[in-house]
């Protein structure tokens, strides 16, 4: 192996991925000149060897021990010398933030003898007492594995006996009696005395370290942040400096600009004699960071300065944590910060404007997720409302209902028409059809892999799950909240998806003005126009100029194809022709499949076809000069006719009384009963198997092209075929589509250039596609199928019935419905896109799926060459962005779509 | 293009693929020797360019003039000569035979003026004319496409005219008469005259056969055998001889020995004064060939002289036709004999024991299919019986039933435990479950590929098709044979589906000595072996020894696994465990998933589980001292309650008075009730989601080969894991199984080697193959759920629905089901195999789906590499002797698994 430990002045920001973000970034700071105390870090290489080989890495206990030394030269102090002891921190770092996931301890150093050096070095004797109970509280928490409660139990026994709730009033003798009480507890609880060795301290906490990589919760969030699972972590080894040496002293965490909107500012907290985790816990109130100008003017100036040399220095809004020691400022971390979806555009539009960025560079700054955040309708809080609870936010969305418990309920309710939450401690696969009928669900409990939050994001539905203050009580038809308030069945409540905040009472819901820009609505050089709508204007327009993906939209109507067209849609990538045959036209099917005989057949769809010629007119117009493809009928018949169990109770329960109608329908039900009609009797089979049903459609499509063309238009249809696994398959039903193009060519004198091509959407096309595209014009992938297909699991029957325990699993990080699986269902993709295009260099290629809006999914696209991306209108302006962001960081060799 | 002509002189019998099959085996004879008529052959390269280029290839004409002057000169007359005119016939020969399906078009060169010359050179008038209308009664069909009809009524006018029945009865004044009909009949019907210049005569002929190529029923054929469609056909050119000259001409068709049975011996047909086509149309009837003998004993022992040649010389049974004009024998054709299955391995092993082939190519000479039917059980009509009508033989196997006329009736007497011989005029979706019940299927009409056809195949029920001298009446209950017998509903009927008999009333039914030879229970030294079991003997000793491949069996219980062993398995490759929980342990299953809590689900488990350890050591035992892989429950758990719709009814019906008991099964058949079952919750996800289920299964494995192993036997169980469809899944079971197993060593101080490997059957787990070996440790290739997944077709729902079209439009040639889908799941099936045994070189690799009894698909086993196939324990001898001929034919270089 390397090098594995690195000196602060040794690294720099570009080596998060040996040194992780932390020591990344103090390298950086350090070698800006910055204060930062000294350090080293032991690297995410060295930790990878521990985790495999048990072991620490060879070579490993030397270096540690040089920069140790280097370390104790600069400061002048060495490690837990009993007269004067220098004190360490062991910090986890790794590549990406993992916020309290991971383990730190502080004044490893410290034992029952240099804690009186310390007493006397810092002529502060509370202090070393304190320091030396907080370093065996977390070394015995982090190391030694002792439940935490026992040492809270100890200190609250403590205050109690002094009658206080103050941390500060308890004096020195206090926490040196606190002290033996906590050596008590470890050896209690771990069988071994609390080492007094700092080396043994410091050597035991960075192997602590090491393992809290695969800590359950540590696990559990890289899975739900889709982090992969052997980075490892780097352990940072620094110097401690204390913001608990009296009120001179102090700590805080600061934002370059505020995260919530981006303007530049001052913002952060501040606590005086405090250490850091002392802010973390909220034991005391901080304070806002522009007091600290009153407290200590030198240190906020440079502090001031300091934030906008980082700003400057990395192009972003920076986040900080910083530590006072007797007036004299330390940095003990900065990052690049998190922020709102809002924020993201305004400061990447912000940092254009100050000439910080160019254009490129912005685009990568934003996200389609943030971009989809900002255009979810949203809760109207100006009127006042009255929280009663914050869960985690699962799936956005803002819905309104009257409260039920159970899903029977909420089904009943659902039909009268009434929006229902459903509300309950957890939710199982009983509950999804309470799901389907609700506006939203709120849980108790459970994370963002709980069922809830699983099923309800696959079904796009508002969820707010683990709002742990609830107590529901689903038997006797109640919850109630932490401050007492009661919420019984029929109550209304509101739930926020995005923030997770929960309402009493009807929230009214707004729209978002993002989407009202995207609808034309609201002019972004309008006065109206705020500075988010400005920002994502601009970031748009520089999306649409990078990107190389097409974006066309799934439509199934003029309206839909409108909207499409307005929120940036070139083109239809799906009409789904089965749409039209419901409502009032669901009797004209039934009497196609009812048809005893072929004039009957005909009869029912000559009944269809005017219908359907009227349908693509619309579209065909809304869309005027770009390609519309429209998919001929996919379904299983029998999907319009009534179900078989509820019709065969029907007619047995109405026995001698039944109708010939139903009886009639009940034998025909029978006949065409499938038993996995996801693989049965569909797309192009049915099209092969049912006299004249592709040909209506088909003549439907070139009469209303040519309509359209006589009256002055440029319609551009393209015929698709669904599930086609065999070219023969094609050819047949091509063969019949071309020979009724050209009768209605004839017919009309009016010739429209169709294009005919097929989905991709079973395994077996991606295989043989080089056989289909010898024929076919264009492919469009259609990747839900193919998913189903190529996984052996249909999106129905599965995803609530076992996806929650297969994300807990780690078997998939993300539902494959959601994000397109690139090893197995996007290797079907590869293979197709390129043995496709070897036999047909000009052959088009999309997809239409719903991972065509996903934003990871649309990298992939891009990635895989496809021309353009279909999905649903109100994606559309999510792909175009994403688009830009593949273009740019395909361009810049990055393939990290996050 | 190349040289388009050859002369009989320049072939031979290796230019198959370029002369046709008859024109190769001409070319060989006429160098051997024989006595074959000089002629020529147009190239199927010349018939390709037609076909596609739509006119004859340039310098076609002038080769053939070329060849025909060399002909004439041979011959010393010239083509059509008014005075003594060389007549030709023009005859198709493609590669594979054809038989009936192409054109033949005999006495080119006749003419107004050349039947005179051709009268006065043969001193035969009758003869002349005769040959004349024979001319233009087969040019018009055949050139001019004029029904037949209408020429047979003018021939059947003029006897009824004479008053005669027979044809040799009509003399040459009749015959001339006839001609002037037959005359105006092609004027009438073809709109032209019939051409009397004989180069166009034979011109217009040679189009027409390359044209019949692409005849309905030539395409028809050659899909129903598997022959491609592109190969074209070649056209033979041969001087004319004639068997109606007088009676001491005639023709014939001969064998070299037997085809029903293989004996050396006298086979064949002789018609004194004919041409070929009197024989196949039956006008008059042929004598035993033995009896030309008496009639021209030179010729005869010059025929038996030359039959000897031939055998030598192609090592096979030959068929034969000649014709003998005024003593002189001619050879018209030959080639190797089609023949019974019976006579197929009798023959190869006489011909290894006359020292004219070695055991490799006597390999060659027999096919699994011939082998299966000789393990079909058969009728035994040595009792004598009444054969009513004879159709299509469908599907084999030796059904016995009560006639019944349509599904709903044939569900209920089956279930009363009757057997039923389903009886309709043709079948179509709607009687899938009357042919679930029947044992048998019979139909008046449609051919191999008919609805009943392909789908009796698919079920391997019995199936007679197209028996079309039944007149059947469905709403009348009854079907009348062509001999006037009339068959009601209940009669009971006999239907051999190997030969396409119908018997009136019950035929015995004895099992095949064959199966009693593999069974053990005939021994092939004994006396009672007759030379059939000699043969299959000595043919399955050589294809053991031979093959690569290993062959398991798929079995369930001890019994079928000891059968497998006796018919030669070497292993069990597929163990469903869910078979064991059918008939009384239903129950138990039910209360596993009625389960209220954890404790009630593991009692079902602990109730369970010594009957599946019963169950594995009676199978390890069965198979001591052989793998037996096992595979944990593979179907959604809802499979082992009842039907939703039926119980539904039940509680409706049953209103109030609904018991407590059905409403809870209600309820959970409700909660189960998946849309699409087979893409639901199974396989690996039922295990991984129902805590427990594999790890009751795997300790009762491990507890069973513990037992074994103590009791002194060699137990061998593997593990398989099935529908994996990601390396997660399966490392999840596989840890489980692996602490099982673990722990049960422990307890039994027995450890028992067990492999944990997975089903390799949906298509992202053959995607992903690389990962997945990394940690599995044999792959078994499912090819059931593997197709349904590619193609995205359910068997259950296609294969009636749709299956027979699909194979009428040529989508496939045979049920992707019956044989493997080289293209697409075979392309699964070889990314998988390559990239698992990349992974892991000792990967062991099987296949357990019913492809693995199938001969095609058993050539694709061995040419991708496999270790073994395994298919159900009757299909073992015919993978045995398929994998030995797959070895033989892949180190031959061969590929073709006919």
């Amino acid at each position: 192996m390397g090098k594995l430990v690195y000196d602060f002045t040794e690294g720099n920001r570009d080596l998060r991925d040996l040194l992780g973000g932390k020591g990344a970034n103090l390298a950086e700071m350090t070698n800006l000149g910055l204060p930062v105390p000294p350090g080293f870090v032991i690297t995410t290489d060295a930790c990878r060897h521990y985790l495999t080989a048990g072991s620490m890495p060879d070579g490993l206990d030397d270096e540690v021990t040089a920069h140790l030394s280097r370390l104790e030269e600069a400061m002048g102090r060495k490690l837990g010398d009993p007269a004067d002891p220098l004190l360490v921190s062991v910090r986890s770092g790794a590549k990406f933030s993992m916020p309290g996931m991971m383990e730190t301890v502080l004044n490893i150093g410290l034992s029952d003898e240099s804690v009186l050096g310390l007493a006397k070095q810092a002529g502060n004797e509370r202090f070393a007492w304190d320091s030396y109970r907080r370093l065996i509280q977390m070394f015995g928490k982090t190391v030694l594995g002792i439940e935490g409660e026992a040492f809270e139990h100890a200190i609250d026994a403590a205050k109690k006996a002094k009658g206080t709730k103050n941390d500060l009033d308890l004096d020195a003798a206090d926490l040196s009696e606190i002290v033996e009480t906590f050596k008590g507890i470890v050896r209690e609880h771990a069988g071994r005395d609390f080492p007094q060795q700092p080396r043994e301290q410091m050597d035991l906490a960075v192997g602590a370290v090491f393992q809290s990589w695969n800590a359950d919760r540590a696990i559990l969030y890289r899975r739900q942040e889709r982090i992969p699972t052997d980075l490892g972590t780097a352990v940072n080894i620094v110097a401690m400096v204390f913001g608990n040496l009296g009120m001179d002293s102090g700590t805080g965490v600061a934002f370059t600009r505020d995260p919530g909107t981006g303007q530049q500012g001052v913002y952060g907290d501040y606590l005086q004699n405090a250490q850091g985790e002392d802010v973390v816990a909220g034991i005391r109130n901080t304070v806002p960071l522009q007091d600290l100008e009153g407290i200590d003017k030198a240190a906020y100036d440079q502090l001031m300065q300091i934030m906008q040399t980082l700003e400057t220095h990395y192009r972003d809004l920076c986040d900080i944590e910083f530590t006072i020691e007797r007036g004299k400022l330390w940095m003990l971390q900065t990052r690049v910060g998190k922020r709102t979806a809002a924020a993201a555009f305004r400061i990447a539009t912000q940092l254009i404007a100050q000439g910080l960025i160019e254009d490129d560079e912005a685009l990568t700054r934003v996200t389609g997720a943030q971009l989809a955040h900002l255009m979810f309708p949203r809760f109207d809080t100006s009127g006042g409302v009255n929280k009663i609870a914050t869960g985690i936010s699962a799936s956005p969305g803002a819905a309104v209902g009257k409260v039920v418990f159970d899903s029977a309920r909420a089904v009943e309710l659902a039909a009268r028409g009434e929006h229902v939450i459903l509300v309950r401690r957890e939710t199982n696969p009983d509950d999804l059809h309470g799901m389907i009928a609700a506006q939203g669900i709120l849980t108790s409990r459970g994370g963002k892999t709980s069922h809830a939050a699983v099923v309800a994001r696959g079904m796009g539905k508002t969820c707010v799950c683990g709002a742990d203050e609830l107590d529901v009580d689903s038997k006797a038809g109640r919850f109630t909240a932490s401050g007492g308030v009661t919420v019984s069945e029929g109550d209304v409540i509101s739930i926020d998806g995005s923030s997770g905040a929960v309402y009493l009472g009807e929230v009214p819901v707004s729209s978002s003005p993002v989407v009202r820009y995207f609808e034309g609505e609201l002019d972004p050089a309008s006065a109206e126009a705020d500075e988010l709508v400005q920002a994502v204007h601009q970031i748009m327009g520089h999306a649409d100029a990078r990107r190389r993906l097409g974006v066309y939209a799934n439509a199934d109507t003029g309206d839909d194809c409108a909207r499409a067209r307005r929120f940036g849609a070139a083109g239809v990538g799906l009409v789904r022709t089965e749409h039209m045959f419901l409502g009032e036209r669901r009797q004209l099917v039934e009497r196609l499949i009812l048809a005893d005989d072929d004039a009957a057949r005909q009869s029912a769809l000559d009944a269809l076809e005017p219908l359907q010629r009227g349908d693509f007119t619309e579209i065909l117009e809304a869309m005027d000069g770009l390609p519309v493809i429209i998919r001929l009928i996919d379904p299983p018949l029998h999907e319009f006719l009534p179900d078989l169990t509820d019709l065969s109770v029907k007619v047995a329960l109405a026995g001698q009384d039944a109708t010939d109608k139903d009886k009639k329908l009940l034998d025909a039900v029978r006949r065409l009963h499938e038993q996995n009609p996801m693989l049965g009797l569909r797309g192009v089979r049915l099209g092969l198997v049912i006299p004249g049903l592709f040909a209506m459609q088909v003549r439907a499509i070139a009469h209303a092209a040519a309509d359209r063309k006589k009256a002055g238009g440029d319609p551009h249809p393209e015929i698709m075929i669904p599930l086609t696994a065999a070219v023969q398959e094609f050819e047949v039903a091509r063969e019949e589509a071309e020979k009724v193009l050209a009768e209605v060519a004839a017919e009309t004198g009016t010739h429209v250039r169709t294009l005919v091509g097929t989905m991709i959407e079973v395994p077996r096309a991606a295989l043989t596609a080089g056989q289909i595209a010898q024929t076919a014009e264009f492919f469009s992938f259609g990747t839900n199928d193919l998913t189903q297909m190529t996984w052996g699991f249909s999106r129905d029957d599965v995803e609530g019935a076992f996806f929650s325990r297969y994300i807990d699993l780690g078997i998939f990080g993300v539902s494959p419905f959601e994000t397109i699986d690139a090893d197995g269902v996007g290797r079907l993709v590869s293979i197709a896109v390129e043995e496709g295009r070897a036999a047909r260099p000009d052959l088009e290629l999309g997809v239409c799926g719903e991972h065509g809006g996903d934003p990871e999914s649309v990298h992939f696209f891009h990635k895989v060459g496809l021309d353009y991306v279909s999905c649903s209108p109100f994606r559309v302006p999510v792909a175009r962005l994403e688009a830009g962001r593949a273009a740019v960081l395909t361009a810049e060799g990055g393939s990290d779509s996050r």
